[in-house]
């Protein structure tokens, strides 16, 4: 058999094929494997008109690829891919390069990279962003591994990602597990943000009394300006959605228990881990988990009646939401890109945000006007700790501050839950104190447990006795 | 050599050698070992006058233990406990009893146990709370593992553990890892509990202008109510203590950087992995985590100046805020046994949620008057699952929740930074809501990623083709 495809696919499932379709798509000679015969008899059909193949040999399909060889997994995460590379690497030449492109923990990466890299092949994790849309028509790509391995990826991938302005949304992410961990951030991100819109859901339903129609057209509004993003698109457009089944919307059907797979989960565990503050994104995750609490919510709720909370000024409070949301929506990308520049420093990732900003502009979930300002702001200032401490989201973050202390204000007064909205305004008010309460639990361990504490006029640090019946 | 000793304790710092003078003071002839002499000589020292020993000799200090052996670890968690275990095992004899007394993850504990209970090795993991004091004159005990071992460590354990109303504050918490899983969860609820303190002595001091003398004062008068707790009287002492240096008062010369041993993280992680909220911790983790951004602080703190927040009626703001801390630290303790509930149910623990409380009013950090409530809660109800639903906690939360909004709504408008407060309060609204707007997640999901979501009015799992034009 001739070796004549470029790159090979493994997991012909939605993502895989139509990622492989968008390949073929771009003039490239691809091909794919799976397991499952009806797999391959789908990618056959689908692609009857492309420049592709499908294998249901494991080894027919590895010699049909040129060297070094490009073989993408697009299997579940966990441990399947563990076993297709334990299946697949004897098969494979020095050199050849295996690329793991679904949601894996960057730790599995690492160590995956890690085991690989002793039999002299490479190993990539690269995060795909765009749903099934975007793998067949343009995602935004994040590949983490070999810097010169990239060479050998580089023109496929920008090929079929998506493209902002001519430039592609795919760049060399960093060196080993970096590229998952950029997803996992995104994903975080992402969590943050639907999250936000679900609370202004709630609160354009409940604080204003909106129908459907109504969260619809402001929702439309507000994608024309500077909120506009995918995901309010995306929301916009669900309020639109009838149910065959009953006629009403559907969104009035479908139960309020936000089921999650693990990404948002991980940012939050590893933030903690490195000890960088992403209130928000915790916030998200863990009202999805909250939200399965059915049962006690219900019996709570008998308890604990809730209020109808209707604000006064409606065009007011509409207006004041806008930049509540717009706030809230900054400090969520805030917080991740933080955590991005901590676990570059943490992991020697040397992440360039200013690139990942670009690439996320297009193609992805998180994809918002938005990142258009933060792109600037890191193109400027490659070595920003902070998005607050750019000049010009400052400026704006000042101008929309009181209608966010308003917006927060009204709902804890009034009993609407915002878990997201109240968590990015305390988080803003921490991170603008010079002086925090911090002090106090340093006294209170050193207290208690004798941990030691550290003065503001001397170097050192030290052991007091608080009180002097106990010691 | 005549074995006649009780018990043995392997690590000789102040937790293990308190201990083990508080075992000897209550008749137990116990023994020690430790790696640095000075320890040895320090014990010998300070227990001149008990029936104990020290032994730099691993293999005398095992011989003098009678059978079977019951050795208490007092060692740093993390490896040491390994080395300490391996070096120690292949001295011992089926069915002697190790105990881990230090803050070891749980899962380790697991892990150990399981690798201990091939040899015919009893492995124990202790939550011990109190600190140096605590373990000095009665601490509280969480002992977890093979319940019929634990009938070999009761007398030892009951006789050295606090006292509350002549009940011992030690119980057998469960199987397996339960003890440290229970430990971790109390540290967690101690985390709230002191991010709230510091939040509440922010508020004192930039919303009401107090002084250190005047909060001292407020701190007493509150712990004289309701809001009694060892973690209340300790931060009240410190609004005392002059500082030798300066003259002035300690706690103003201490950095506002809070360091952190990890208890708090592991139990936000583990309850992500559980899928049960508890924000409130959470953010008590993180607002710890972010006071470390010292220098980003600052820099922010000039591009977003703090405002001077004082509240115009004080004496109401004061009764309000004891209202806001109560219901906070209601919410606090809430969460952790939720918390505990569920993994009870997910690891097979079968927690006794009364007995915890219980053994928690009396020896450990968050000894606290509310948790008599709570034990009265769990006593008549012991399948509660949330505290929240019991009608004497209802009852108190449905007085307070006025001032809590009040002292929030207070915060968001002047731009105090409350992260635990806010997260407390939004987490109660979430709980209370029968219809969250999590459909709308659900709903964004299966818009973008085909993820799938449930109805309200028919079993079963549906995709909607919710653009009609991307599909």
């Amino acid at each position: 058999m001739e070796s004549k495809y470029t790159l090979g696919m493994i997991g012909l499932g939605t993502m895989g094929r139509n990622l492989l379709l968008n390949m073929a798509d771009n003039g490239f000679a691809v091909t794919g494997y799976d397991k499952d015969a009806k797999m391959i008899t789908k990618l056959r059909e689908d692609g009857s008109k492309h420049n592709l193949e499908a294998f249901a040999s494991l080894e027919d399909f590895v010699q049909s690829l040129e060297l070094p060889r490009r073989i993408m997994l697009l299997v579940p995460a966990g441990p399947i891919v563990d076993s297709v590379i334990q299946e697949l690497s004897p098969l494979l030449t020095k050199g050849d390069i295996i690329i793991d492109s679904g949601n894996s923990h960057f730790t599995d990466t690492s160590r995956r990279a890690l085991e690989l890299s002793d039999k002299g092949l490479h190993f990539f994790g690269m995060g795909i962003s765009g749903g099934e849309e975007g793998a067949r028509f343009g995602p935004s790509i994040m590949p983490g591994g070999d810097k010169t391995a990239y060479g050998e990826m580089k023109a496929i991938l920008e090929a079929v990602s998506a493209k902002v302005n001519g430039d592609p949304c795919v760049t060399y992410i960093g060196p080993g597990a970096s590229g998952h961990f950029v997803k996992m951030v995104h994903n975080g991100i992402e969590y943050a943000m639907m999250q936000l819109l679900a609370e202004t859901y709630d609160i354009l339903k409940n604080a204003l009394d909106y129908s459907n129609e109504e969260i619809y057209s402001v929702f439309e509004e507000w994608n024309n300006g500077r909120l506009q993003s995918f995901l309010l698109e995306v929301t916009r457009d669900i309020f639109k959605v009838k149910d065959p089944k009953t006629g009403g919307f559907l969104l009035d059907y479908i139960k309020d228990e936000a089921k999650s797979k693990g990404t948002g989960k991980w940012t939050s565990q590893v933030s903690m881990d490195l000890q960088l503050p992403i209130p928000t994104i915790n916030e998200a995750v863990t009202t999805r988990d909250l939200s399965k609490y059915k049962k006690l919510r219900v019996q709570l709720a008998e308890i604990y009646p809730e209020q109808k909370p209707t604000a006064e000024n409606k065009a007011q409070f509409i207006i004041e939401l806008e930049q509540a949301l717009y706030f809230s929506v900054i400090t969520s990308y805030a917080q991740g890109l933080h955590l991005l520049w901590q676990a570059s420093a943490t992991y020697e990732y040397d992440l360039n945000l200013h690139e990942i900003a670009k690439i996320w502009r297009g193609g992805c979930i998180i994809r918002a006007e938005l990142l258009e300002d933060i792109y600037q702001a890191y193109s400027t200032q490659p070595e920003l700790e902070h998005l607050y401490a750019d000049a010009g989201i400052a400026a704006k973050m000042q101008e929309i501050l009181p209608g966010m202390r308003s917006v927060v204000s009204h709902t804890v007064q009034t009993g609407l839950a915002t878990p997201a909205y109240s968590s990015a305004l305390a988080y803003f008010d921490s991170l603008r104190t010079a002086r925090m309460p911090s002090n106090l639990i340093q006294a209170q361990r050193d207290f208690f447990g004798a941990h030691q504490f550290e003065r503001t006029d001397e170097e050192g640090t030290f052991h007091a006795i608080w009180n002097p019946v106990l010691s």
